[in-house]
């Protein structure tokens, strides 16, 4: 356990929905508005697309301000890299998050359709159609000694869980109901078998669900 | 408030008090056993006195590992530096925590009785008579562009609360009473008028106080 494979501040609604279906270019979480999922991020001060000097320092703050500690890459699925399908028909596509990802260290993006590595700033692209177990020992040795991010979407983390390659997961559950959509799960207690869990209320109305191997 | 003033970790009883009467060599919180106050921080994963693996990793780890976050320096007073009172005899004593002190950081070390910097490992202490308005200048200076942490004990925190130098503080309230010693409060309401306040329990009994700025 001295390199942790660690999910952070991963969101989801009451009833266990990560993103929308029908994602495209202009919608990344397809029906689902991100803002009702991530308002609670947004408003702290450690928010790393924050532009103004104000913001909570609460509880909920903890929470951004610890989304790169100690963490030396991060692996995400094709979908939250973009909304792509298929074959690449360019490689122009460089990902939703401009030239100054929030990244800021190599990141595996897994999928069936490889692609060359790039570098945006200091977060470098690899694209791989590796097992979960292969994929996260190739993040680990990238990460040189420090712990790697389970970025998501929630099928990618399904695929991790159900491997057991996951040692702790941060998920804040927003009190919306979604009804349909990408789930991360029917209920958080399908996984008190495997991990401790603490549920922390904030004040803002997000709930933490706070999970590590038992 | 490019670098923040900021309390972290510091502990207190149900009843305000953060350290016993008569401290001494063998007693370093006087009467109050510090096992009763830091209970909670020695059972995280993070704590970083810890030998073995194990260790929580829910609510309170993430206390315990924001601790150093963006931290370039402390201040301390000289009651959490060592048991000594008045003038220095001599200058063998080299504070509690042996060869490789927790800070990792330049210290200042608020004392009218002064002596020469020194360094142990990462953490060089520095001796200051200074008013704690320019003990600040001095610490944020050191600390580059960091943030400082302000280290206790209550006293010294009353100092800066009192000259409304500090920007955000966690404070750890442990479900015992003290009845007597180095108090920081009646009651943290006496700082609802200038700080935001979210009072978060923890499973582990502990309930968290988070301060930052009006």
């Amino acid at each position: 356990m001295s390199q942790l494979l660690r999910v952070q501040n991963f969101n989801v609604s009451l009833d266990g929905i990560g993103a929308g279906d029908d994602q495209s270019l202009e919608r990344p979480f397809g029906h689902v508005d991100p803002g009702d999922l991530f308002a609670w991020a947004g408003a702290t001060a450690s928010w790393p697309n924050r532009t103004d000097p104000g913001g909570s320092r609460g509880l909920d703050d903890y929470f951004t301000r610890d989304f790169a500690h100690n963490i030396g890459a991060e692996i995400m699925g094709r979908n939250k890299f973009g909304p792509q399908r298929g074959p690449w028909k360019d490689y122009e596509w460089k990902g939703w998050w401009g030239e100054e990802p929030p990244f800021h260290t190599p990141v595996f993006v897994m999928t069936h359709h490889l692609r060359p590595s790039f570098t945006l700033s200091d977060t470098t692209f690899h694209f791989t159609d590796a097992d979960p177990a292969t994929v996260l020992e190739q993040a680990r040795e990238a990460a040189q000694g420090k712990d790697v991010r389970l970025g998501g979407g929630a099928t990618v983390i399904r695929e991790f869980l159900d491997a057991d390659l996951v040692d702790t997961m941060h998920i804040a559950v927003s009190p919306i109901e979604l009804g349909s959509g990408v789930r991360l799960w029917e209920s958080p207690k399908e996984l008190t078998d495997r991990f401790h869990l603490e549920i922390v209320p904030s004040p803002s109305g997000v709930t933490h669900h706070l999970f590590w191997r038992k």
